[in-house]
């Protein structure tokens, strides 16, 4: 229930497939990031350049422009760099509450610069994001992005309160990812356009996302998703593989979640494996993608942007499947 | 240069000055703080609650409704409980970097329980402040809301990066604190009405009232301020106290803050004080709100609402003094 920054989503095959202004449109957004860290280089120091150089692959700011379409504006790109400056804010505070040493196979900035740093880095780039929006006078927007933020910090506060209890059920855990991740996407969709079918897209792709990479947590490799399995384990949090383990396995409920090193957590990722629950969740997974492409189907599109948007989809769950 | 939460503003003495209307704005402002936390109640436990409830004297919502008037409406009184939502946001984080594991240059013992969730908890009140103003749909408030929080994030980077650093000069403490408290308080007036004597007024008492926090950390009394003596000191941040005792004292500016324990804080205290700094930096406040009040003189009010913002500038420097 880390945030998944370390796996690359299938931006790659969606520029592949998408005519010029796709690519233009992200470029104006990478643009505007620069320029929104850039302009408090002397104060941020390297932290947030950091972390914008890091990356990430600009899932949602290319969810707000595909959902905006080819004929979106400059307020499209906007919020796209807002929700992604939005984003790295809760990464830098989630490495924070984590003490994570890396992310995406980097040092964080709370390794780096301390952790006083990154919560006032955190601090920044979420001011930033407003900050933008009201520059363009964006009513809704603002509105849209405040109440996901609001979502996302419920959803971290859910998260704190929830580790280490192995009693969390399937419904804690998908009210959880929807606060945490899928209102993110969802509200990226609903900033490229007003329609509900999209907002029932967006919720359904970002809760498919949250599955695979609590999949991938237990399965890894490490080389391809940046960090060590288990990792989720061995911060408390009790992700569906494992609740979904449990139920073919309940000595897995017996489980000491204080108790586990690295090495002990791999060995639970490998009983975890040994039920199945790994291919019951990446099924549940693919079933949300099926339902977000049903959403598709009764919003109008261009073809373009429909191919483009089901790539979205299809790829959440083809990370290294 | 920690926020003087335990210090009490002049609220009290606006209050008995005011005729009704005021008292009973500030008890809307209330009501919008408590609506915008209780509904999080589940999540938030009780933490942003006992946040909420440890109060401090809102002062910058009584400058946002003072600014505004008695014609003020509830744009005014949604602005004030906005800006209060961000400096509790700060205080929250302020605790958390306070916490951290390089204090005084020393490992802290490990994280206490509460860091990571009082990071959410900051988060989400800060979401919260900007989702309360996009409900107003009010552009120019979120931008000056924005805007403002951008620099208290500036502001704590600052402040973190120079921790330690006995070469920082007035000018750079000055800057810093124009960002990390002024501005606030800057945004607070603009936030009541826009006016650019009332941005000055609002930037000289926020300068005003930092310096005399600054001085407070050395003087104490710690039973009136609520914390010990030199605790900025302690933190290595280098106010005007101690960049002015330092002109009459050089062997003030040979201390090892790194090496500083709370006894020896209080020795450093006790030598500041014996230069006669701590006199010249409350002048220096003083002539800040006088510089105040004539700003005052150039803007248009209702002779009760100049009478009261007029002892809002003299209480930010009349404390314990």
């Amino acid at each position: 229930m880390t945030r998944p920054s370390s796996v690359p989503p299938p931006v790659t095959a969606v520029l592949d497939a998408s005519s010029r202004w796709l690519p233009a449109r992200l470029g104006e957004v990478e643009e505007l990031l620069r320029g929104a860290i850039g302009e408090h280089g002397e104060t941020l120091g390297g932290d947030a350049a950091a972390t914008l150089a890091a990356g990430g692959k600009r899932l949602r700011p290319m969810l707000v422009l595909l959902c905006a379409g080819p004929e979106g504006d400059a307020e499209a790109v906007r919020a796209a760099a807002a929700i992604e400056l939005v984003h790295m804010a809760t990464l830098v505070h989630d490495d924070v509450l984590d003490d994570a040493p890396l992310r995406r196979g980097l040092p964080t900035v709370a390794a780096t610069s301390g952790r006083d740093r990154a919560v006032a880095t955190g601090d920044l780039l979420f001011s930033r994001a407003f900050a933008l929006l009201a520059d363009a006078g964006d009513r809704r927007a603002v509105a849209l992005l405040a109440d996901a933020s609001v979502a996302l910090a419920r959803g971290e506060l859910a998260q704190r309160r929830d580790a280490f209890d192995l009693g969390v059920d399937e419904e804690r855990y998908l009210s959880r990812c929807a606060l945490k991740t899928a209102r993110l996407f969802e509200c990226a969709c609903l900033l490229g356009r007003d329609d509900e079918a999209l907002r029932e897209f967006g919720a359904a792709i970002g809760l498919a996302f949250q599955l695979l990479d609590d999949v991938l947590d237990v399965s890894g490799p490490p080389e391809r998703t940046g960090k060590a399995r288990g990792t989720d384990l061995l911060d408390g949090t009790v992700t569906l593989p494992l609740i979904e383990a449990a139920k073919s396995d309940p000595s897995i409920r017996e489980a000491d979640l204080h108790g586990l090193d690295p090495a002990s957590a791999e060995v639970l990722c490998d009983r975890i494996a040994a039920t199945g629950a790994l291919e019951r969740v990446r099924a549940r997974a693919l079933a949300m993608v099926a339902e977000a492409k049903q959403a598709l189907e009764r919003a109008r599109f261009e073809p373009e942007q429909r191919q483009l948007l089901t790539l979205v989809a299809d790829g959440v769950v083809q990370r290294y499947s």
